[in-house]
C-alpha cells in the first residue's frame, strides 16, 4: 500500500519557493511568511531559491518582488499563497502554467465559510495540472531542519508598553511530528513544546485538505527519517478507510499518538461551526484507533505528556510494571492510575522481595521499607537507596518498566539521585518515566535533570503513570501484530537503549 | 450535630508550645521544628510561649531547654513530640500530669508498623487524661497566620556544590485549607501551591490517626474563618459514617474537594502497606461523596485546579454554560470536556444570537465567528471583540458561567485583553475560569495576568472545563439542598462578586 510520498516530500524540502502575497507590511501574513524563509536562508537553514510575488511591491527584505508567478523565468517547486480567496484560482492557474509541484493555500474564506464552489475551483485547477495542494484555510508546514516556515503568526509581538516578547517559538528540531486540523491549535503546540524543550521534526496544518490530507501525511510520515513519533490532532477524519488502512501499516514502525475532539454532542456541534468537519460517532473512532494500533490521548495534557514518554523511551515487551517512590501517598496515586488505565501492578517476585530483604538486613534500605509494588523506601531515602533499588528491579525479568517518584522534599536525598538512577537505567533497555511534585526550584530542577539524563518526567504521579501505560499498551499491541523485535531494531535514538 | 471543636483550636493557635525533641543538630526533626517556632516567634507571627525539651542540651537556638516537661513551671498547651518512639509514653504521662491540652506525635514506629499495643498505650494515656492526640506519624499542623509550623521538612536544602535552594516552601496565607493522610503528599501540595500562589490557611498532617480525625477537622474547619475550601487527601477514611454526616453538614457552608486513593486493587494493596488503612470499595466512596456533597478529584491535577476555581469563584445558579474562544480547536476541546463530565453546551438563546449578529453588521466582530456555542472570535479577535463577546455572554440569563479561551497568538489581540475581560466579569456573579495555551513569556504573562485580576487560569482547555465543572455541579448541589443563597450570602472574598 504505496502512496504517492515523493509527491509529499516537496513541501517539507523544496528546491524553490514562492510566495504569492509576500509584503513589506509587517502586519500581513504575507510579510511573515516572507521573512521566515529569507531568515531562514540567510542562517544557512532554508538552502532552496526564494521569491516574492506582488503586483503592489518592487521589494521585499531586499529581494526582488516579481508581479506575478509567470514573470519568474527559474522554475519554482512550491508557492505559498496568501492572497485573497477571490485572487486564489488566478494565481493556481499561473501556477499550473508554471509547472508548480505544489501549492499551500494559506488563505481562508472557501469551504468553512460556504465558498464551496470556490474551493472546487482551485482544486479541479490543481488537480489538471497534477499539482498537489495543502489547504486552503491552513498555516502550511513547519521542518525545523530545512527552513521551510510557513507560520504567518509572528515569533514576538509589541507590548503596549514597547516591550517585545516571544509569542509564538518554534520548538527545536526532535523526532516528533505534529499533523493538525487546527491551526490555532497547532501553533499552542509548538508554545508548549517549545517551553517544555521536547524537539519537532515536522508540522503541518492542512485546514480544509482540500487535496493531501491524512492518510497520505501519515504515509509520508512512516518513511520520513527525522520523524519517530507521530502526533495527530483531529476534528473529524477524512477517507476514514484510507486512514484506518495507512493508520495500521504506520503504527507497526512508529507510534500515532491522536487527539480526535468533537467527542461529544456539545464539542461536535462546535467542530461542525468550527471547520465544517463532521465529527462521527466518537466509539467508532475508539474502536477503530484501537484496532490500528492508534494511541488516543483522552486530552491536551495527555497528548503531549504521552508524546514526550514517546519521544525517548522504548514500548516494554510486556505489562509488567514497578513503582519505586519515596512517598507512600504518590506511589497509591501511581497504582491506581495504571490499574485504572487497564494495567495492574503485580506483586514482585520472590527472588526481587529476597534481594530487598538482605538490603534490609544490611540496613541499605529501611527496615519497614514496602516493597511488595510500589517499592516505598519512605522519607529516610536517600540516592544511594534509590539506585539500588532501581537495578533490583530492573534486573527483575517480570519488570518490564518503571514508575520513579523522587519528591525531592525527603530530608536525606542529595540531588544526585537523579544521574544515579539515570546511570542504572541506561543499562537496561526497559522504559522508565519519573515523577516530582512540587513548583520550587528544586523540583524543577530534578525534572529537568531527569529529561537531559533521557528519562521523561512529571509533576504528577498520574500523568507519569498514564503516559508509561500507553508505552505498555502500544508493546503489547507491537507483540500481537509480530513486529515489536522488528520495531525495536528499528529505533536509532531511543536513550534508554542498553546492552540489555 | 457538634463536635469538640474548641478542644481542635489548641493545636492551631496555642498559647505554649513545648517541643520535645528539641535539637541544635541541624539535620533533626527536632531542630527544625523548634527553629520553625523560633523565627515565626521573632518574627512576632507565632505569639505564644515556647519552650525547648531535651535532656542532652542545655540550650536551643537562645532558648533555654529543659530536661523534661516537668520541669517546665509555666503551663503548657500543646506539646510536639519528636523522640523515638519508645520513648513517647513517658512523654505523654509527663503531658498528662501538667494538663497539656494537646499533643502532636511527629514520631513515626507504631501501627504503621505494626506497633500496635505502643500505639494503644499512647491513645490511653491521652483519653485518660483529656488530651487530644494528633498522629502518631504525622507532618502535624501548619496555620498560615498563627506561625504554628511542625512540618520538619526543612525550607531549604544545601546541593552538593554548596548553594542553598527552596525545597519546602510555605505558601502565602489564602483560603484553602489542607488535611491529609499522607505527609510526603501533604508536603509536596504546599510546594505546588506556593508556586502556584495560591493562598492556605491551615494544613493538618494526621498520620495514623490514633485520636483526632478527618470528621473532627472537617467540623473544625467549618467554622473557621480563614477557611473557605476544604482540601482532603485520603487513602481510607475512619469513622466512615460520622465522616459522611459530618461532611454532608460541612459542605452546605464549604466545599470539600476530596482525593481519595487506594481506589483499584493496585492502589489499595500499596495504600494498606503504607499506612494500614483499609481503602474499601471505591464506588461506595463515589456514591457517598456524590451523597454527600463533597467534590471527587479524579488525580492530583484535577485537586489543585478545581481548588483553584474555587477559591476565588462562586458556584453558578445553574448549569449553563458558555464557552468564547479565538481558537476553533481549542474551543472544541472545552465543549467536549463538559459534556464528557455530563454539562452539555447548550445553543444560546435568541436574543443573545441577535445581538452577535448586530456586532456583525457593524463590523464590531469578524462575519464568519461563530456564535452558537462556543463562541469563536477566530484568529482575527482583538481585545475590545472579547470584551463586547463577555458582556453579551454574561447578560444573558440562561448562560450562568463562562470559559474564556484567549489564545494570545492571535495576531491581533493585544494583552490588556485580560484586563478588559476581568473588567467586564467584575460586574457579574457568575463564575469564568480562562485558558491559554503555551509555555512562552506571554502565555506566562496572560495566565498570570488572569489570576492577579481574580479569574482562575489553565494551560489546558479541559482544565478550565473540568474545574468550571465542578463548580456547576456544586451549585447544583447547593441548590437541591435548598442552601444555595445562604452560600453565596456567607462568601466573604469571592472576587467575582458584583452588583448583578
Amino acid at each position: 500500500m504505496k502512496l504517492q510520498t515523493d509527491q509529499i516530500e516537496v513541501f517539507f524540502n523544496p528546491h524553490s519557493v514562492a510566495v504569492v502575497g509576500a509584503s513589506r507590511n509587517v502586519n500581513k501574513a504575507g510579510h511573515v511568511i516572507f521573512k521566515n524563509f529569507a531568515e531562514n536562508r540567510a542562517r544557512g537553514i532554508f538552502k532552496g531559491s526564494l521569491y516574492a510575488i506582488n503586483p503592489n511591491e518592487t521589494e521585499v527584505l531586499s529581494y526582488r518582488c516579481y508581479p506575478s508567478l509567470s514573470r519568474v523565468i527559474d522554475p519554482i517547486e512550491v508557492v505559498v499563497v496568501v492572497v485573497p480567496s477571490q485572487f486564489v484560482p488566478q494565481v493556481m492557474r499561473e501556477a499550473a502554467a508554471k509547472k508548480v509541484k505544489a501549492a499551500v493555500i494559506i488563505s481562508s474564506g472557501f469551504r468553512e465559510v460556504g465558498n464551496i464552489a470556490l474551493e472546487e475551483e482551485i482544486k479541479g485547477i490543481a488537480q489538471s495540472a497534477n499539482m498537489r495542494l495543502l489547504g486552503p484555510n491552513c498555516l502550511g508546514v513547519y521542518d525545523s531542519r530545512t527552513g521551510v516556515d510557513m507560520i504567518f503568526l509572528p515569533e514576538t509581538k509589541i507590548l503596549q508598553n514597547g516591550n517585545e516578547v516571544v509569542v509564538t517559538p518554534r520548538p527545536m528540531p526532535g523526532n516528533l511530528a505534529i499533523v493538525t486540523q487546527s491551526g490555532a491549535f497547532g501553533v499552542a503546540a509548538l508554545d508548549y513544546l517549545a517551553g517544555r524543550e521536547m524537539g519537532v521534526s515536522k508540522f503541518v496544518s492542512f485546514g480544509n485538505k482540500a487535496d493531501v490530507n491524512e492518510p497520505e501525511l501519515l504515509a509520508y510520515l512512516m518513511e520520513d527519517r527525522e520523524t519517530e513519533v507521530i502526533l495527530l490532532y483531529a476534528e473529524g477524519i477524512a477517507a476514514g478507510r484510507k486512514f484506518l488502512e495507512i493508520a495500521k501499516e504506520v503504527t507497526k514502525t512508529k507510534p500515532i499518538i491522536a487527539l480526535k475532539t468533537g467527542k461529544t454532542s456539545s464539542g461536535a456541534r462546535a467542530a461542525v461551526s468550527h471547520t465544517g468537519a463532521l465529527s462521527g460517532t466518537d466509539k467508532i473512532y475508539d474502536g477503530a484507533f484501537a484496532q490500528a494500533g492508534v494511541i488516543r490521548a483522552r486530552d491536551m495534557d495527555d497528548f503531549f505528556h504521552i508524546a514526550k514518554a514517546f519521544s525517548t523511551q522504548p514500548p516494554p515487551e510486556g505489562d509488567g510494571i514497578a513503582v519505586l517512590t519515596d512517598a507512600g501517598g504518590p506511589g497509591v496515586m501511581a497504582a491506581d492510575e495504571c490499574d485504572t488505565r487497564g494495567i495492574s501492578i503485580r506483586k514482585l517476585s520472590d527472588v526481587t522481595l529476597q534481594k530487598f530483604e538482605v538490603l534490609k538486613d544490611q540496613q541499605k534500605i529501611p527496615k519497614f521499607a514496602a516493597t511488595l509494588n510500589p517499592v516505598d523506601l519512605t522519607g529516610s531515602a536517600s540516592s544511594e537507596m534509590f539506585e539500588l533499588a532501581t537495578k533490583i528491579l530492573l534486573d527483575d525479568p517480570d519488570v518490564h518498566s518503571l514508575i520513579v517518584i523522587g519528591l525531592h522534599h525527603v530530608p536525606g536525598l542529595d540531588e544526585d539521585f537523579v544521574d544515579r538512577i539515570a546511570n542504572v537505567t541506561s543499562q537496561y533497555r526497559k522504559p522508565v518515566v519519573a515523577c516530582d511534585i512540587g513548583e520550587t526550584e528544586m523540583a524543577m530542577y530534578v525534572r529537568s535533570r531527569f529529561e537531559k539524563m533521557g528519562i521523561p518526567s512529571y509533576s504528577s504521579p498520574e500523568d507519569a503513570a498514564r503516559s508509561l501505560v500507553a508505552l505498555v499498551r502500544y508493546g503489547l499491541y507491537l507483540k500481537k501484530e509480530g513486529c515489536y523485535d522488528a520495531y525495536l531494531a528499528n529505533m536509532t535514538r531511543k536513550k534508554t537503549r542498553g546492552p540489555k
